[in-house]
């Protein structure tokens, strides 16, 4: 399917996570080692929050692979960010193009997604009708997962983030059973306003895609106070992963399944997730 | 808006009829005389029907300028069709993807179009509803075009093109209406089987987009004996075009407005074009 | 050919230069006033100069036209940059690639040109021999643009930058010449190491392509006194254009013929440019 | 590196062997098992002789992974040929750009290749020196691949192909010696006039890059006689591949170290390989 990083704290050139930790996201385009697939060349995106008077997240998106894309190293190496998405896919057969490329914005919101609906080919004019009209005339895609965003739009997104995505989960689930589908979802997802991150693992299955955090940064620079990079970052600064980078002891956390988790200023919290009827 | 040609005849080379004309259509991508938009640079497409045991054409599509492309210059140079389409796109703001270029395909059938629907967004949904929900399911873009033809094949274009493009501008007509649009469509279209050409021209005005069909080879072998071109190609073969190519005295003829013409074995027609209720 | 923009002052969002002003840069890509070819849609480019601890400036560059390109919207308007330069591509006949996209860059400089060398295809392989082999190496594209800075970079570009670009037009008109070219080298050039910039207009034939710089900032505020934008920025602040943006009167100089300005903290100077024996 | 394949024969519909074999090309520009790299996603390219009045190969080449393009797909499903190539492609380096894709032509003749000179980078200006300053004119890409074609033509390739290759193989080699490289030259070629096919399979270290070709079609039907598509094609139908497609037992002949092929009209031959002064 498709490999996510979301990164909230103290400002760090992308690159700084993007290219540099040994089996980066960007070596994971060519040689992912938990996902399905192994190549995820069918396109990326990266979405940050820029300078204090920019309301919304720039977000760059382009189709081909991400381990040969010459601008976005560039922009890697010269934007400096709080929070950002970055984001590798693998199209299970949708076009490839940049309007069903990661992450989807709307507003001052960024949303992203490795998984899937069961046949949503088949499901895709239903959920379509669920869509709030309004917010209908935006989108632009043909995935699943912008479906999906849409969807927790239409279901409170902006006041009530878990509560949407629930809603969202559960319509998405009630309609594949009323086409017969065992398990209509499978999705880690990572949701933001700019201030909060947010990032949900469940499936309908109960055998969810994978999905980390990093560990506290003050309790790794006990682990490894050697390692200079973790005294030019704060506490509070958190990576949410589809898989790990580097190889350092200690420093990644499987989110349970069925679970999100909240990263924010205070404590950081992990919850339990259940889809709730709309 | 938009420019097209559809080419119906002696099977020939496309760069004969793509790049070797005055004026062509490869030409009319930077330079168009009678468009909205002198520059057609946001994407193309080439639709031919080829080898006999091939069942459905061709489509061959890319985003960027037409001028160019090389391998559209590969391809004409070496493929050889009786019957096939080319498209050059302006885009009025649908995103500039592979899926919203012309022409559009479904089975044994192509579609293209120049103009556009009023205020598209607004009624985006509303006529998505109104496609086959088994059609809406092959819709892969976000353009008012592609819209219009999964309309015309809901309402039986494989049976009876005209009366199928009447229904379908007839919807769009009601639709527009209810959202008090006082000249909802705007189009200029070309539809095809691969053995019978039906090129139409309306507007909810009454001021259609300029539309061009070629005199008959016979009459125009008569005014220019010299012609080499003519004496390799049969009587039947016609063209439909947006705006001439080259500047051959009597080779041109507009199509009146509100009027549709099929091109077909034995005798071509010229006929009235109202749209109805579907 | 090409339309291109430098700026050089108080750090502002790129879309504040490239595509808010009325006959924008963007709008050129689309629109040309004065250019030999009206669009210019065959590829763009945009290299700034970013955070403090960054040496060398990002250039990102794509192929199609500029006028369509979402990343390039998204990038400007969360960039804030003291130092960019924005160009517009029409080739002349090399192929539509990244490598042959402006601005160039190598180490802390860049450079982007507008014109060409006549008959560059003649002359490639002699120039080539010039440049400096260790520097040769860095070559990617096919350009004469490139050629250009690879040749000024051989002349001591680093040290003396209008003498090295003396030298490399010295060369090319005397290769030219060699060939029986009467004119061998048209150009408006720009040329930054991050903190000073030059821009240069020549032409063997005494008439080159257009190029404007923009009148002192406090010059500008005396004429306009009701201009918040000139407000807001200091009176170091300025551009050098293919073509004035806006229609601000009083705001625009066209640079002499064969003359080559340069901005730089304290007084800017304007001189005159004559090629030189390398 | 790369995969490519070589197909001369019966006319067949291109998918026939890009798509429909178990393990086909397009499936190992994803999942390749005995290259180097397991991906083949930075651009790809066909090359195919048409129409019996077109005398030079159409080359469609685009950057982006093969698995995903949808008018490569297109194209593979609408022209039949006598004689194409298809390569896929995993730089090492070098730009991701149309000029640097396979197959390259100059008039009648087609070239491709998997492999690579060892720190091209170092030699490439002492072997572009060696280049016919006419030829040099022609070169638009900056692959080590594109090169070793272009001496190839300087060294007689119209003429007599193998001794051509074999020159070439010596200057790469012998220009590699002078920088204290080992091992210069590592290559699978082929090439092709459109009447005979050509395949190289040589490095300097005596461990070639994998090579096969296709048992003769007489022989394989009397191992097979139930495969349909045997009985379609004449017997002197051969294949030349980096990998083997599919897995018929006694389909596949690995070419031996330092030999090349001549499939002709007539007994097709295996000769030694040894690269030559030039």
């Amino acid at each position: 399917m498709c490999r996510w990083l979301a990164y909230t704290g103290t400002p760090v050139l992308l690159e700084t996570i993007l290219y540099r930790p040994e089996h980066s996201l960007i070596d994971q385009s060519l040689h992912a080692r938990m996902g399905v697939e192994t190549t995820n060349g069918d396109g990326f995106g990266v979405g940050w929050y820029g300078p204090d008077d920019v309301e919304s997240p720039a977000v760059v998106r382009d189709v081909g692979p991400a381990w040969s894309n010459r601008n976005l190293r560039e922009i890697a190496g010269h934007v400096r960010s709080p929070m950002f998405f970055a984001h590798i896919r693998a199209s299970t057969g949708t076009a490839v193009q940049q309007t069903n490329c990661h992450p989807f914005r709307h507003g001052r919101w960024m949303w992203m997604h490795n998984g899937g609906i069961t046949d949503f080919h088949r499901m895709r004019r239903d959920l379509a009708l669920a869509v709030d009209p309004e917010l209908f005339l935006d989108m632009e895609g043909s995935t699943d997962s912008e479906m999906m965003f849409y969807l927790a739009l239409t279901f409170g997104l902006e006041e009530d983030p878990p509560g949407a995505v629930a809603r969202m989960a559960g319509m998405v689930e009630r309609t594949g059973q009323a086409y017969g589908i065992d398990f209509p979802l499978q999705m880690t997802l990572a949701v933001t306003d700019g201030a909060r991150l947010w990032g949900f693992r469940y499936s309908s299955q109960g055998e969810s895609r994978s999905l980390f955090y990093s560990t506290r940064v003050d309790t790794l620079r006990q682990l490894h106070p050697d390692l200079a990079f973790l005294r030019g970052v704060s506490d509070e600064t958190r990576l949410i992963v589809s898989e790990p980078l580097g190889d350092l002891p200690g420093a990644w956390n499987a989110v349970p399944e069925s679970s999100y988790g909240v990263v924010q200023p205070g404590d950081d919290e992990m919850l339990h997730f259940t889809p709730q009827a709309a």
